[in-house]
Formats: structure tokens, C-alpha cells, sequence
């Protein structure tokens, strides 16, 4: 880990929202610490410790990445929020509209993001934007501002903010305290990072990205190599494959200059002699 | 548990929400079927298997209502999921509006729902209806054919819907399926049949609550008398009730006759001997 | 689904234990209602029921397995149990030595199981076995007749079932009720399959395997296919993988031959033009 | 929070056993500053941040508790760990038997916790001690001493580790690295701080309350006042209250003498009301 001085802990995202660290326990050695328990001890190089944590990331040998935890304040869109709390293991506090008034701050789209339902995936966006992509933002910002409007007007008359609220849109801002163990995190981005995310959430996992890999840059170097940009062959895809390969496998050398530790090789082997 | 084909498991909620139980496993039976593997074996009559029943609830064994599973179908607004999805422990598939178009229903509260803030208490409502709830009620609807009218326009110009659905309300419904074990639906419950839960989600936890009864009589009866109905004293409260207690203990019998087992008069004696 | 009772549900495992599924919830057909509340309405026929199994199933759409329940009565070594607790997310209510005498059953492993420390995997037992292993076990078995021996002394004098068990060894049966989800079971399945998993539970996990592929056989086939046998490639494997193919791709018709599905084999075209 | 140096943050239990606080993420201030993110904004005093934190500890308001997390190191013995590992809530490293030789350390009882079955608690232990315990315990160790001398024969004849430790007992020293928030950790204390919980898992429970009291004093003291020394009345059991009440109530100086404050005061008579 670098200074902490040094760290930049905070992220802008969309137009009011941010990504914020604030707090957080352990770092890579305690994945080494922690893993040290179960597989053996005495203090390693740290050669010995990077390749442990690549070890432990590509065997899912997951529970010792749970002994770093991270807490960030978060300020997003509901509608993001609704995607992310589905992921169940953290710990949130969430601003409350029944006893605070919300703010009024909404999300509007930048002009390119207002792009066509996508032919290919049913759930997300394609490439091309609409036409008048200008004077559908300024209606969505004139609904925006009116919808504030009469929240104001409701609240005025007396009336309990928990209903006030009701006709408050998705794109209102609120922000929490979100708390979770890298592992989880990992499982967190490795969904949320993916291209057929929502963009808006995309867009906060890769400041939480940003940040995490100042404070564990081996573990996140590690789940950028075997889980993030690694592919996995089904069965079929495997025999697929095997139609595919009628070289003769490169020198050890050839395969280290890759980047493969000498575990790795092996392990790659073992892999081909499976399809 | 009734004859099955006498059960009422779906209940309509709000104007046009619903919660319905599709699937279950396990009743009663189950908690004791759990909880004999641990404490002991043998057939034993109904009334031994109330008695545990209701000796595991009160002493927080709960892990033997965990073997009791439902799965329900929920119809609610938008805001009501969101207090509702704070419970983690359930498993949750929810309708997208990045797949599918958002439906044209919006929750409209009753005229007697338009409460004002309450003086009292921080994040609810109090007892007085606003001014012109009438006049307010239409206004709302107004804004919720306004929004989907502009929901459908967007939709129309092609835009994706993930994008289109940002700017509709709170009150708009979503639907899903809810699976949750009996433990954790008893906390739920808890938490939401209390009288400062939010009015909306907790016709939702009484409509629930009439179905399991129908399942788990026995269980829900334990639950009501030990939990839902019982009332904690501090330690401070327990020197101040100190103070109001001048009178002899009754007699066993009429302890007994208020409804105490002879376990639970022994368990009544030795709480008032700790104040 | 077969028929309910052609289903074999209970399975032997090692020398007292066994696998008994008790209860169920759900079957294939309802991780398909559940998706459908998701992605989209209406009847399907079965063939897309099953293309949609397997498209949650590769694209880590875990959500709607969730849906699916299922109860274990499992007798095991509590060595055994030992690993198998580590899964979290599930209920258990196991017999407890503080309420109840232990049995006098101690697992005993067959001699070929007596295998020496493996040389490449720090972790695990070799090929070759031990000399003497007849030997060895019967001095094995003689310990264990002279630690239920004891402790049927110790419970002979009185003295408390809570402290008497604790000579007892690891090799002791105990067993418990076990309530999981399906996707919660697959990744069981998936740690505990491998065969790095230690010989004793990764009977259990075989037994269970058969258990389930009868309830959920569309289910367990796209695990097979997707999860179990599928190989990752880490980022720097994919490259030395590229230095290997340099065929053309096979036509369409073959892919097809192969058992891929024309949304496979595009998907399999986007992860070679990513290598 | 005592100045970080002041701390005592490990304590030995049992004979070879310990709890040591390796790291800690918040304190007292961060419940506050997660609970203002929903209640409310603003710097408060400390007599407000103390009211705040007993008004969500006795109102169930928990999940600003869980913004606070600990990491400990315990050694302690495999059958305490089995107690112990039914907490889910925490994230868990375990020294493997598989990997690493266990140690040549077990628990031996002190002579007065070789106690009779209770006859009142099926679970427990009672007060008298059974006869010749020292007797008892010298066997107890033979014992112990036999079973690890047979594991390091079974070792030096290279059988794996995995099968050769399945004869060591539950009285064997075992260690792990435990990780939990608060909120888990105080339902951890209420069960296993409580009469009925095995002594020796107890022992460790003691030892967890007085590391934590010293980082987070105001919480735990509500924890205390709310949770561990309050009593839950069922419904019959208020009503048998009800007959031994038969004072005015006093006035409300006597009931802030005994510490209760305004507010409590108001929530006493609410509970009083209805019983």
C-alpha cells in the first residue's frame, strides 16, 4: 500500500453522486495473515506473499480475502440503489425519507447515455442515441423540478414525509454507508464491472475499483487476472476448443515470458490435458 | 395445519398490490422433527410437541424454525420493496424494468392516509388527516397518469427502458418472489406489524401473518405470546417496577389459570426473584 | 421430474453414515417461474424452459436457483462436519452431545484410504498407500473402542455429558438436519466435488449429486456443463492459449454438432475474438 | 475510547487458550455517525451521541452496530469451536489439520468443573463435582497423551495428515482468525455469556465483553442496560404482573434517580399502560 497520504479516496460519479472511502481494515498482508492460519506459518518474502494471494484467487479459496473490510459513504440514484442492495452481504445505512426530507438533486443522463433499447440484450442500451436527445433531457429535468415542486407544496400542508415522498422519482438522489469484506466486494464488481451492467452503476464499481486497488493492489491485480479478465469454456465450448489447437504446446520458457509462474505452467497443462 | 384445501393464502394489499403463498415446506411438525435431533428422541404426543414448541421460542432456540420455508408472491410499490429488500436473509427475484415495461399502476393512499407529520415521532405519521385530502388525492393522481404518460412516450421513441423508467415514482408497483425461512419471517414480522412501521408495509406483514398462521398455528401462537406480545423492562425499568410491587405472589394455581405452565411459573418466579 | 416414487433419496456413505433427503421445495420448473417475474411473461414450451435454465446458469444469473429448497438428514463424522459448516448460508439443527449420549459409531477408513501425504498437494493424501494398513486400522478401531469405553465410565460416574465427550475423537458420527438452497448447494457441490476435497465429504457430496440430478435434472445438467466441467483461463493462459490455435474456426453445423446452441456459439465466437 | 496504549486486548483462556483483538474498524462515534446519515445531520454533543446510541439499542434499530467491526485471534479447543462456528455472521480462518500437524495441546478441566450432570438443565452441568475427580483428570490425560503420541506414529509412517488426525479429540487445541461487526458480536455475547451456555465457550465470551467494553464503552453499556440484564414479560406473564402491582407509580424523580431518562420515562409508562 502506498502513503495513505498519497491515496485518493473519493470518486465523483454522475452529477451529484460520489464514492467515498471512508474507513477500512487490513490490507493485502492480511489476506496473507489470515491464510497464514490455516496453511502454514512464518514470515514470507514477498514474493512468497503475492504468490499466495494469486494462489488462494484462483483456487476460490475465498475466505481469507473476507478479513479486509471497506466502508464507503455513497451518494446515487435510487434506481441504482435498488440494483445494488440486492447484493445482500454488506452492512447499509441509508439515508431515510420518512424522517428527512430528500433532497433536490436528480439524476439527468448525459445526452449520449440517451441511447436506443439495445436488439441484442434485452435488459440494456445499444450504441445509438435518439433523436432530440436535447429536448427529451429538458422535459426529463422540467418533470424533475416539478415533481420536486409539489413534494415541497406536500411537506408544506403538514403532511407526513413518508407520504410526501411517494411521487418522488427513481432518479432523486439518496446516499448511505455501505460496509463490506473484499470478497464480497470482489462478487460486487465482478457483476457490476461487467459491459451488461446498467451504465450508471458501472460507473460507481469502477471508482470503488479506483480506490480498492490502492489499498490491496495484489489481490485486485489477482481478480483482474483469474476472475475478471479470465473466460471461462463450458463443456461443449471445451471440445469446441479442442478442433481449435493442433500446435505443438510452446517451451516452458515461451509460457513464463507470459507471465505464467511455474505453478501456473503446470496448472495450464493439466488444463489442456482436460479438453 | 387445516385441510390444505380450506387455507386462504393470498390476501390483497393496498389498491392493487397482493401477497399470495405459493409454495412451502414444512409446518409445525418440522420445528419439532428439527429440534428432537438435538435435544433428544422418540415420538412424543401433541401437547409434548406444543410444549416445545413453545419452550424453544421463548428461550431463543431459533434455529429449528429455520426449517420451516416459504415462498411468496408480492405485488407492492416501489417504496414499500425498498423497506422491505432491508431484509437480507430471504431470497428475491424481482420484476425488471430494464426487461419489461413498468405497469400502469401507481399506489394512491386512502383519504384517511393523509396524515400530517407526527409530533411525536420522528419518521411517522400522527392521528390528524391533512386539509383537502381529497384535493391533494386527485393532485397525485394527476402527477401518476402525467408520469406514465411520459414513461410511455419515451418508450415510444425508442429509448432504452433502463432509461426511460428513471423519472417514474415511488408509487409505482413492482412485484416479486420472496423466499424466507420461519426465523427470519418472525423477525420480519416483528419489525413491520409495529405500530411505527410504516402503514403500507404493514398491511403487508398482517396479511402475511394471517397466512402462516394457517400453517405454523402453534408456532405463531409461541411467537405472539413470547415476542410480539411480551414487553422487555431494562434494568433500570426492572428497579423502577421493583417499586410498584408490594403484593404476595399468588398462588400457583392462579398463575396457572392466566395460562403459565408449571415450567414457565418456575421461569416467572425466578425473573422476579432477579429484580 | 420423475415420478415422486421412483426417486432413490437416500444414499449410504462411508462405513455408518448416509444421505437422506427429507423435504423439498421446487423443482426445475420453478427457477423458471421465478426468472420469468424477471425477464418476461407467459407460457414457454419446455425446450425454452430449458435454453432458459442454461443461459442463467452461464451467465451467473444465480438468483432464481435460489428458489429452490432443499432438507438433509445427514449422518457423518464430525471431522466431515467440520468442513461442511464452513457453507454458511444454510440451517442446521445437529445432535448436540451436551443434551445426548454420542453413539458408539466411529468412522473407519477403508484400507485403501490409508494412503500416504500427497508430494504435490500440501493439503491432501497420495496415491500409494501406507504399509501395513491392516495393522493400522485395527489399532485405529482398538483406540476408538477404548475412547467410547471411557466415556461410558465417565457418564457412569455422573459426571456431566458436556464435559465427558471431550476425549472423544473427530472420528465420531454425529448428524443433523441441513436445509440449503439450490444455488447455495451447487457451490457446495462445486468445492466439494473437486478433487482436491478431502475423500471423506466428497462421498457426501457424490451421494447428494445423485440426490438431486433426479429433482432438478435440467438444473444439475447445465452445472455439469457450465460450472462443474467448464475450465477458466486466466488472462495470461488465454494468451499462451492463442499461441496455440491457428486453425480457422469450424463451421456453424459443427459448433452445433458439438451440443452448442446458436446463442453459444456466438457467445463462443465472443470469447475467442477476446484471446 | 482510552488512549489506544491503555488497552488490554488479549486475555488467556482455559489452559492453552486466548482471545486477542488483532484489528478494529470504528468505534461508539461511527454507530452515531451511521445512524445521523438516516436520522438526521448536524454535530451533536456527547450527551446526545449517548442518547442516541441507547435510543437504537433499545428500539432494535440495529444496523448502525454493524458499522463497527472487529477482528480477533482465538486459540481454543475443537469442541468450544464447534459452539462457536454456528454463528454464520462472521468471516472465518481456521488452522487445517489437513495442512499443518495439530499441535500437542488439549484442554484438561480444572477439578471443579468436573461437575454432575444438572438435574434441573438437560444441557448443562450442576453445582456438586463428581467424586476422585483427580483421579478422573489424571486419566483424562493419559488419555490425551496416548492419542497424540498414536497421531505422531501414524504421521511418521507418512500417512496423510488428513486420515492420521482423525483419532485426536475434541479437547484439541484448534485456532482461527474471527472477524464479526458488533451487532453479531452482541447477539454472540447474549447467547454465550448467558447461564445456560457451555462454561467454557463462556470463558471466551468474558473475554470478547472486556476487549470490546474498552473500545466501544457507550454501546456495550447499552447492551448491558437493554439487552443482556433486561427481562422479557411473555403476555401471561404480564398478566400475572398486573395482580402484583398494586402502587401508584412514582413520581418521575424517584424514576430518573434510578437512571431513567425523560424519554424512557414516557416509554415505562407506555409498557406499564399495557399491561
Amino acid at each position: 500500500m502506498e502513503n495513505k497520504d498519497n491515496l485518493v479516496l473519493e470518486y465523483k460519479c454522475l452529477d451529484y453522486g460520489f464514492v467515498r472511502l471512508v474507513d477500512w481494515m487490513g490490507d493485502d498482508s492480511s489476506i496473507v495473515q489470515a491464510a497464514r492460519v490455516s496453511y502454514g506459518k512464518g514470515t514470507k518474502s514477498v514474493s512468497e506473499d503475492t504468490a499466495l494471494i494469486r494462489y488462494l484467487m484462483r483456487n476460490l479459496h475465498t475466505s481469507p480475502f473476507e478479513m479486509v473490510e471497506f466502508k464507503f459513504h455513497v451518494k446515487l440514484p435510487i434506481f441504482v440503489a435498488r440494483q445494488w442492495i440486492r447484493h445482500r452481504t454488506a452492512n447499509v445505512n441509508e439515508y431515510s425519507g420518512r424522517y428527512s426530507e430528500m433532497p433536490d438533486e436528480f439524476y439527468l443522463p448525459e445526452p449520449d447515455q440517451l441511447r436506443l433499447q439495445s436488439t441484442l440484450n434485452k435488459q440494456g442500451r445499444g450504441e445509438a442515441t435518439i433523436d432530440n436527445a436535447s429536448d427529451v433531457l429538458s422535459r426529463m429535468k422540467q418533470t424533475q423540478e416539478r415533481l420536486f415542486q409539489e413534494y415541497s407544496e406536500l411537506l408544506a400542508t403538514g403532511l407526513a414525509r413518508e407520504i410526501a415522498r411517494i411521487n418522488l422519482p427513481l432518479s432523486n438522489y439518496t446516499e448511505w454507508y455501505w460496509k463490506i469484506d473484499l470478497h464480497n466486494l470482489f462478487h460486487f464488481l465482478r457483476l457490476r464491472l461487467e459491459s451488461h451492467a446498467q451504465y450508471e452503476i458501472r460507473i460507481y464499481a469502477e471508482a470503488i475499483a479506483k480506490i480498492i486497488k490502492q489499498i490491496v493492489p495484489i489481490a485486485y491485480k489477482a481478480f483482474e487476472d483469474y476472475i475478471l479478465e479470465a473466460i471461462r469454456f463450458s463443456r461443449n465450448e471445451l471440445n469446441a476448443l479442442k478442433l481449435l489447437i493442433n500446435k505443438e504446446l510452446p517451451p516452458d520458457e515461451k509460457l513464463a515470458e507470459l507471465g505464467l509462474s511455474k505453478r501456473e505452467i503446470q496448472e495450464f497443462k493439466e488444463k489442456l490435458s482436460k479438453i
